[in-house]
């Protein structure tokens, strides 16, 4: 009865707990069910989770970062800061920094948008890097935004050509505007937190995050240095003795199109150092920046490379490990003549330990605290425990004892995991597989019996300290709980009652 | 008499293991004898061999993907695969789609195979990725084809031209037959599975394998662009303002070898970055062509660099580690100024560490279960220990319990095992090599005698607790048995008849 | 009234201490408390303290390396010394050797600072590599100078062309000159020292120190081609059939502006391989020095991949552990379908372990001795262990014994520390966060209470050996110290005194 | 008695080892005592020392390949087999394979040495691959040789032009002759082997090793280039219509000189991948070696590379160790807001650690075999414990016992090892450094005395269980034995009469 009874508190704290799981996600309430969708949210307020309680005192319009529409947003704004950073080198170099038409129109509207942002980011809770905590307090909000990204934010945004033609009447071509339109690659810092923050997040594949931003960090590159040195060529007194000049005599007459192809292209000729010497350097100025962007590239290839090398041996660790086990264990088999049966099971073992990554199951154990590993066994094997005839009708907490000090074990097909005449030892319970029962009466093996899950098997030896009398022979793929004989024994003289129990279902079995 | 019997138990165990392991490998029957040879189809299905008795029940059509005719064809198919693959582009780039004589042919026959191929695959037993048991029924099969690759693999062999010839009754060139033959691509699957595969059979050398994937992969895709760099330039309308019309003004009349060269040259100088400039981009479209060449290599170099510093790395670790622990030994022996013959020692010791991989079994036992290990000692060390003096006929139980706790280890030669005049420790059993015993009686040395193959040594002191009464030196390089004096106590006592045996031996042997 | 003499005691050692810490530092008593700025002068050395008493007997002249003065001296010495590499190839090459107004002038400043610096030296004291101390004997540190770096230290400064021109009355223009100036090159060891130095400091990022000496390198050797390049057009008789001269005809007549850009050009042009073309080798002489360039360079570029291999592997390490952690708990929560409470305990658990660092001290406290584990255990837990009421009063060695048994462990919030009717375990002390005592009365769950700081739970039932009557759950993320209830009871045994008391308090309590 | 009898066993075991050692270095005798030195010999036979006995029956003439001046012999092959790499690619390409004069006497002196090596080769013993031990004996010499390398080896040392011109009496130029000279290539294995041998010598560095193999594979790479495509020219019908023909009209009519650099600088400047265009291929032949070489270069340069990136990660590691701890000691010290004087020990014991690295010593400890350890303990700290006053006296076994036990601490300066009124604990033995007693009287420190070397401390309250009566700190930096308070009641309980022994000696010196 008391079983039972605990068995239903453990439901109702399930059932509490996920119910109280929806404080502990994110403050906003949207994500009710906890699963691998929300782990990049979790991620980032795992201590968050005992202000959420006071959320609902915090002003209703403050939102949560982590909140999926913010999300949304943010990624929008992400592809707008991606335009603004590549319009902006174009329209300097090859519109006189005035653009036309619909480039004009699109300019503004980013412009727009990102004027919503900067109004919007003094309503997102932010997560306080002293406390790990969700700060929601309006004016905390306000007073960190003020004193830190708000300036430089706006100055990214003012339109300053607008203001100038509003003040002035008339818009002119000037360094200043170019030079303060610098500022809009402040908003780059979006785009680096959006791959920071995929990079932490285990949906994407790390190797193709890690690629995308390499990618979009050269193309960015090679594209500025395009934009910059036509520029350096345009403005050039002598346009024949330009890089461009040289080859299209008279390339302001050119469509935009041919011209700024050909600046990507010798940019990209130079950058991944083919350098084919058709477009070069004609004059000092065209040298100097050269020297420059040559030196910048050796860096950047060097990092590219380094990035590249990262992920490729961390995409071949695994088969590398598998290789070294499985030579090393094949180098051992061979080296030692073991028998043929001794070395298929080896062998087999070493693939399945591969192929079955439940096997390295033990490692993460270790590294949960004391309490988490406990609820873990307690779900994964206390049904099947509860069930093996030796062990019913005993006080939860000793099933909860053996529970915790059995350890899982996978053994491979046509093992076997005692031997008949062999001195008594552990005691296993089958959690899946089969496993049969092999009488050897001098002369040839006879199959006695089957066990399956829930059965427990070389207990008769650990209880009455006797050989062996059977073998036992895995028939498919196994999972065994192994319980050690001096375990057992402890376990049941802490607990004379559950003891007493142990033996009369042993004995009621015989 | 008990032992004899359980002696030929084990022998019978051991022979109706080896018949039960024709199901275990492969259930085709076709590899007998487990093997080295067979590990990479034994990787496959471990799991697999619970399924074997029902393969007398299906269909005997029904090839196993492990079957070595099976194997044999599928390496053929990638031969295949990788004709087709490079001749696609060819025939698009210099011949129009429209390949005349044996080629024509060869991609007829090709084509053939393939239809073939996929009327097999109707036939092959699949290996269910989520019970990891081979599915060998019809019915399944032909399910799971249909619902994964099947179109794709019949739209990829359909003869295009062939169909519309019949349909129209003239061969027409055309945009629509050359993106069809796209569609061939979709082979190239079958190369990486190989690939893939081969790269986990430890029988091949890793590095070579990896080596010919990435050149395998380099020369496809300078083939295609070499291919496609030459369509550009033979489709555009002003010849003479073409990469190879720069320079071969009327190419188009130059010999099909000629053409190819010169593209292949044209591209492999580009991917390899030497970019001659001798041929190069002149018009737009060549420019676009060149940059996204050009981007695509500076990660595919990148890529290839990194595997290489990841074989290297794998390469020299073995290297790298001698070195360092070598060199740790020796700054060890240097500053603390060991005497002559401990730092021989020291540094003999390290020295074959390296040389004797069998030094590091220990680690690979580690990972095994329980009871392979139990099997795996019995094996090595009983027949050893079962024929020391001091433990014959005792019975095997006890045996088996002193052989899993004895730690093999091996002694390089000259080096003192025990020490005359030292408390009683540990006792050694002899597995191979020789051990001199040696008595100084004051002034000098005295070899007393030899010991060798299963004699054991420091029990005298072990059992009686006196202080060693000679010292024990090896001659050769010896694999000795360790056995601590605390385990012997234990077995000894929790075995009190073999006990009296032991002490009776040991009484008759003194 | 022990505890408290004793506390005084410990706030006395530690003033003490504080006192004496100015010794240990360094020699110059410059530094008087103890911080992170010094750590770098502390690594040099950690074992001269106990030679600084014998400081105030030798030469009060005496400098110690470390002292921050000497340091920004050798600092500004770097300078100087990158200054006199970049001048004196240029000089040579584009001077013939004879520098003339500023430049002039500057050299003799700088070599007159070289010469003080040479006087100085003999005035710095200088850490014997055998003994690890710190030698402030004058005569021990003119022995050393004088017998090592002394004669080149002089060689690379006198101002040969100075003593010449006095000798001999004018200023010769001459190869020997050139060559003397080679010595110069000397004094880049410095610049080595510098940069190695740096790169231990931890309080600057490695990353960067390394970018900047490998940028330092590239720019100095590519400077130095650059002017050797020149160099060899000058001097070669048909001054057309060089690499300049084959470009701008009548080179020699252009501002040394131009050429020395051109010269970088071509030099960084090859360097990074990308190799344009438009400046070339003409001559013989040009292409053996081209040869031997590049093949330096061959090794230079994989020196600078290697290196930012290296510094990206070290970058995203924790990313990637962090990455493989999770996806490791998350496949085997998925797997082994855990219910959703334990899923998230569990993945809030791994995520916590990546953001607090603080929870991998324990591999921290492996690496110290003993006696400082100890004492850092008593200042960071005694506090709160002495201040539970079951421990109050108890002798303070029973309370250390306590204390260094214990193990700190962070419990995310939500989670159960130990469960109701659970057999006896562990006894868990409150550091910080929040803890709710919990009592499920068989159809729901009543919280009953809460636990802050310095409160203690779970012993009860460690003391009385019953069931749990409570659930404690962590309502914040919690800072517990765990203590084994097999601990507790053997520091019980061997101080009676202290477990009378500990059991009044116990009994007083409840 | 007991022990000075002992000691003199020990130094006569000691003697008699130097004596037998002459024999296990190397069969030759050549190497008298041990030391670093000879390592790289003694790597290849640790085995090969038990046949040093039957040395003596064996063939005087045999030698061994550990003899020095067979080493000399074999690096002066080595010499020779790089000349006649580089000259017969040259020979075939500039000379029609006809060499005149110097050229032609040096080649046939080398030969005559490659004829005298293959004769030699049958007087070396060689080392059995699979028993690791030398063979000396002439049958098995000859019959392994004639079975490998013998025909491969005469092969390319036959003088076949001269044999030809013997024979027909007059010097034709040929194919056949130059294709028979690629034999000579066979002998690059000697390099190979050579620098495999180098790699494993701690005496050189890895990285100037491998650099210099890297070096030396490039190098010989580019000769044959240059060498082959020269001669593709060389050989072309239409001589302008060549890579160099196109640059030089009439180059065969060139110096030898400039036709030799010309084809060394194309050849680099591909595998550099610098292309600076102003070489290039004109005709179709050439573009296919181009294209192989280019592609040969590509995988060159990722090996190189790779090779480098290895190397600089091996190289940094330390420096990164380095920085990793003090980083986690500093955020640890930081975080925990411990107080000054532990802050100071935390990171000047972490400082120590790297800086002195016998600190590391538990490690290598760890690896070695039981025996060799005692020997070790026995070797370093027997003498101290010795003299220590509690164990005067005692029997040698118990202090094997107490030794092998200790484990050996550096303690920085400065710190409290053991405080006042702490419980009673470890035992430790000062075996170099200072400690001070420091009694705390209530109010201030007082120094009580200094412990040097071969005192103990601590042991007044282990043995009688009080509370520590004074602070033990150490004054330099401190090596000290720590003996556990356990471990030495064992060794008492188990030796009675030692133990009162060591009981007398504490009371009498209280």
């Amino acid at each position: 009865m008391k079983i039972s009874s605990i068995k239903s508190t453990s439901s109702g704290g399930t059932s509490a707990a996920s119910g109280s799981s929806t404080g502990f996600g994110s403050g906003s309430g949207a994500s009710r069910s906890f699963n691998l969708r929300n782990l990049s949210k979790l991620m980032l307020p795992p201590l968050g989770s005992s202000l959420s309680q006071s959320t609902s005192d915090s002003d209703k319009r403050v939102v949560s970062p982590l909140d999926s529409r913010y999300r949304c947003w943010e990624t929008f704004m992400v592809i707008l800061v991606a335009y603004s950073a590549w319009v902006y080198p174009f329209e300097v170099a090859f519109m006189d920094a005035r653009p036309k038409g619909g480039l004009e129109v699109a300019d503004m509207v980013v412009d727009i948008f990102f004027a919503v942002d900067i109004v919007l980011t003094f309503f997102v809770a932010y997560i306080d890097s002293r406390t790990q905590l969700l700060v929601r307090d309006r004016r905390r909000i306000t007073f960190r935004y003020l004193s830190t990204f708000f300036i430089m934010d706006v100055a990214s945004t003012i339109p300053y050509q607008g203001i100038a033609y509003l003040v002035n009447g008339e818009v002119r071509e000037g360094m200043v505007y170019s030079l303060l339109g610098l500022l809009r690659l402040w908003r780059l810092r979006k785009v680096k937190q959006f791959f920071t923050r995929l990079e932490k997040d285990i949906r994407f594949s790390y190797f193709w995050v890690r690629c995308a931003r390499l990618i979009a960090v050269t193309l960015f590159l090679v594209h500025c240095a395009g934009c910059l040195y036509y520029l350096l060529a345009d403005r050039y007194p002598d346009r024949d003795k330009t890089w461009i000049g040289a080859v299209i005599p008279n390339f302001r007459q050119e469509s935009l199109w041919i011209r700024y192809i050909s600046s990507i292209y010798w940019s990209i000729t130079t950058m991944t150092t083919v350098g084919y010497g058709d477009l070069h350097a004609q004059n000092n100025l065209e040298m100097i920046f050269n020297i420059f962007y040559m030196l910048f590239n050796l860096g950047l290839t060097a990092y590219l490379i380094g990035n590249m090398t990262n992920l490729v041996v961390e995409g071949t660790r695994r088969t590398m490990e598998f290789r070294n086990s499985i030579r090393a264990a094949s180098n051992f088999v061979c080296r030692n003549h073991l028998p043929p049966r001794l070395q298929q099971q080896i062998l087999a073992y070493m693939c399945l330990k591969f192929r079955a990554e439940s096997l390295n199951q033990q490692q993460l154990m270790d590294q949960l605290p004391k309490s988490i590993c406990k609820s873990i066994c307690e779900h994964l094997f206390l049904p099947v425990v509860k069930e093996v005839y030796l062990f019913k009708g005993i006080s939860r907490e000793a099933q909860l004892l053996l529970v915790t000090k059995t350890k899982p074990e996978y053994i491979p097909p046509k093992e076997d995991v005692i031997v008949q005449n062999e001195a008594a030892d552990d005691v296993y319970v089958v959690v899946s597989g089969e496993v049969e029962i092999i009488y050897f009466n001098g002369e040839r093996e006879e199959v006695m019996g089957k066990l399956g899950t829930m059965d427990i098997f070389g207990e008769v030896s650990a209880l009455s300290d006797r050989p062996q009398t059977f073998t036992f022979r895995t028939r498919t793929l196994s999972q065994l709980l192994r319980l050690k004989q001096a375990t057992l024994r402890e376990v049941m003289q802490s607990k004379p009652d559950d003891s007493a129990l142990i033996v009369r279902n042993f004995l009621k079995h015989q």
